[in-house]
């Protein structure tokens, strides 16, 4: 595998071509931003830390056959990634109501409804990634009718198995943000990453904190939290 | 039938009491209000024409089967109607994406989407009535899946059926909001008003504004345009 030109340079990671054509190389830099990219900071070794955690999650579901972007893990800061076309929407599963969501409904933090909440964003930087819902989405052409379908259903699935490894692991997935792409084939697949940059994580005993809200909320510790839920997911595969 | 006490005293209506508990009188205000309330003003005549328009549609969807709160336009300024318990959600069914809506997503103004796309807001003045979707209304208790299956159901109807009276009076619906209640043996009905307040509504021909975005866009002529479309409507049923 031989890496080629940069094809995207992100605010928190890049896009290498390869000499395969259908695979790009992903690499996590060393950056954590929040608000729409409004807040930013570089901090040291979290790339390292979030391509940890996203390579394991990502080989943790495809063990369970979910379909992802996602390879191999080629080095600290790189994975091996199929290359997609990007489907521009964040879909936002919720097991609680929390931060900002929590806020612009009135709803305390950490409310737990009946069942899992789930939101749409268009991702579109420029107009601050606004909330979309279904009918919208086609209207828009962003996501047809079958594509929503997958969609959702990826999303409850990955639910589901990353909250009872999260809970083994001792840590409460209290909710995530999954993109989505689609292969040379026209397949949906999950895309981006899954880590502590795009879940809010909450030690089960403590309550305490372990994902990019001690970054938005300046708590500190950021990446020794990451690390943390690296380590607790480490010691329950052993 | 006699007038009781001052129940609510909204911004634009207010509700009272009769001598049936089943029954309020709303009496139209002379006040217009936009973004949410932000911005108001007093404009005569205009509750008495409000009234007309709302009373002469709310006759028209009640002859076509659709259940309302309407019962009967009493005066100038005052219907009766069966009291309800509020829902409180809106639904906004667009034919065209325009204003607030047009700029959130970043499409032209007029732009028509392939089929009609639906909105729901939480009604909820502190919170700036945010825009939730099906699985929020369901998680906060706001509405349940069988009365969003309603709420959807009817709104697709009154756009169905508005849309073909506008269009003979030579006006066209780009979208509108329905409020709704629960009459007191449960059944889910639409409430509040449907009026040049709460719909977009363009000529046919100019393309000329005859709703409240001459209001909000300060473009002049705000009752007058809102008789206009009173005396269209009245036209065709001659």
């Amino acid at each position: 595998m031989e890496k080629r030109e940069l094809l995207f340079d992100g605010n928190e990671k890049q896009v290498f071509a390869t000499d395969d054509p259908e695979l790009v190389i992903f690499r996590f830099k060393d950056v954590i931003t929040a608000y729409n990219n409004v807040k930013r900071a570089r901090v040291a070794r979290k790339g390292i830390v979030s391509n940890a955690v996203s390579s394991l999650l990502f080989e943790y579901l495809r063990d369970k056959g979910v379909h992802t972007h996602f390879v191999s893990k080629l080095s600290e800061r790189e994975q091996l990634c199929h290359k997609i076309c990007i489907i521009p929407i964040e879909l936002i599963v919720r097991n609680r109501f929390a931060g900002e969501e929590a806020l612009r409904l009135g709803i305390e933090d950490g409310f737990t409804p009946p069942r899992t909440v789930y939101n749409l964003r268009y991702n579109n930087t420029a107009l601050g990634n606004p909330l979309i819902n279904d009918s919208e989405a086609e209207a828009l052409g962003i996501a047809s009718e079958e594509d929503l379908k997958i969609i959702y259903a990826t999303g409850a699935r990955i639910n589901s198995l990353l909250s009872e490894l999260f809970r083994k692991a001792g840590i409460e997935l209290i909710d995530f943000k999954l993109e989505f792409g689609r292969l040379k084939g026209g397949a949906v697949v999950v895309s981006d990453e899954i880590s502590p940059d795009t879940c809010r994580l909450w030690d089960q005993s403590t309550g305490e904190r372990l994902d990019k809200d001690r970054f938005r909320f300046d708590l500190g510790s950021v990446v020794a939290s990451y690390q943390i839920v690296y380590d607790k997911l480490i010691k329950i595969q052993e």
